[in-house]
């Protein structure tokens, strides 16, 4: 699959049929909602390439070939993807296929009740925090302090923020999709608890390049 | 102000005038949500009583008397509020005067920009809470490990949770008093700062005393 984002094909998508059908009025494109997630978690990029770039790089080969998706991501979310990727080797078509857009967040309403679920996620969060700090100080009678001290930074910001929506990059990515009424991809497993209760759509993200796939086909159909 | 809360007193607004006043539907009454925390947090109390118990007996022996607003109380808030006074001495007019009613979560909305506030304001405080965890690590080279864990846990709950909403209840309040554009008089700082994000109305707590004054008086002036 990574093999074919060379700068051959790339060309392909930019013969004028490709650029008509992706701005065709009377096709119902499904809008798609991706988090950087999907090119940077290894586990799940594996599918489109061997580096960030290379699967953004195969993305967009095959975003190209697909009319019947639109493809959206909220701006704070397309920054923290430009730190992960060679931009040189990223072309013009990124912005053009991968739109991006902030959600209206002073239009946009949440259930209120969500505020709930919120809460009781981050006070259950606090206390692990606190059981973290309490065995880090008692262990101090046995390793060096500098050791320990490493080694609970990373055990607290484990159990304070995994699997939690921690970040106005988050809210940016639920709301968004909430808005659109898109389909989220991320492979964040607090995003798609989130999405859950928000009653978004989502896709298991380690079958995103079959999805890409079955859009292209499909796509191919529509223009024949 | 609280000596008048004596038995005597309390006979005083059983009288059929005051009953037939709290429920004349002709009165526009304004509605106010009430927080533990004022009969409970001693500098807000003072005005109103010696104890919680004195306290709330004070507020309803006024509130008896008022025929212009209608007080209200979540659920979860009142049994918080049943836990920090003699029960024995609190006469069944509390049931009466302070309406038990738990705010409509599943039909409510709150603006999707909240989230993000609240989401930066965690971030913020379980940055804090890191710092006061790894404090407590190299305060080991001096202090018992007992002491320090005593001390941390403190402190830890200090920076996490003083001044945010962090509970259900708290939702409770913030969402009751929205959903009935009510005044919302409480002495936590945390749900005044959001009272004022969500655009609800709230009083200086520690000048309840002298509201329910000026309420009880304007109710006099409407029986004339």
């Amino acid at each position: 699959m990574t093999d074919t984002a060379t700068d051959d094909n790339t060309e392909n998508f930019r013969g004028e049929d490709a650029q008509e059908s992706i701005y065709s009025p009377f096709l119902h494109r499904e809008k798609v909602v991706l988090d950087t997630s999907l090119f940077v978690n290894p586990d799940v990029r594996a599918s489109l390439g061997r580096s960030p770039t290379e699967a953004l790089e195969t993305f967009l080969f095959m975003a190209a070939q697909i009319h019947i998706l639109e493809f959206y991501m909220p701006p704070t979310i397309f920054q923290e993807l430009l730190n992960f990727v060679d931009k040189e080797k990223i072309s013009g078509d990124l912005l053009l296929l991968l739109r991006q857009k902030p959600p209206k967040k002073h239009e946009l309403k949440c259930p209120a009740f969500l505020l709930y679920e919120l809460i009781e996620e981050i006070r259950d969060r606090v206390n692990r925090g606190l059981r973290v700090a309490e065995s880090a100080v008692r262990s101090t009678e046995k390793k060096g302090i500098d050791e320990i001290i490493q080694d609970m930074r990373k055990k607290y910001r484990e159990a304070l923020r995994e699997g939690i929506i921690d970040s106005k990059e988050d809210v940016d990515l639920l709301l968004l999709a909430m808005e659109l009424e898109a389909l989220l991809v991320t492979a964040d497993q607090g995003l798609i608890k989130w999405a859950e209760k928000f009653g978004i759509r989502w896709l298991i993200p380690e079958k995103f390049a079959e999805y890409l796939a079955s859009a292209v086909k499909r796509s191919r159909e529509l223009v024949r």
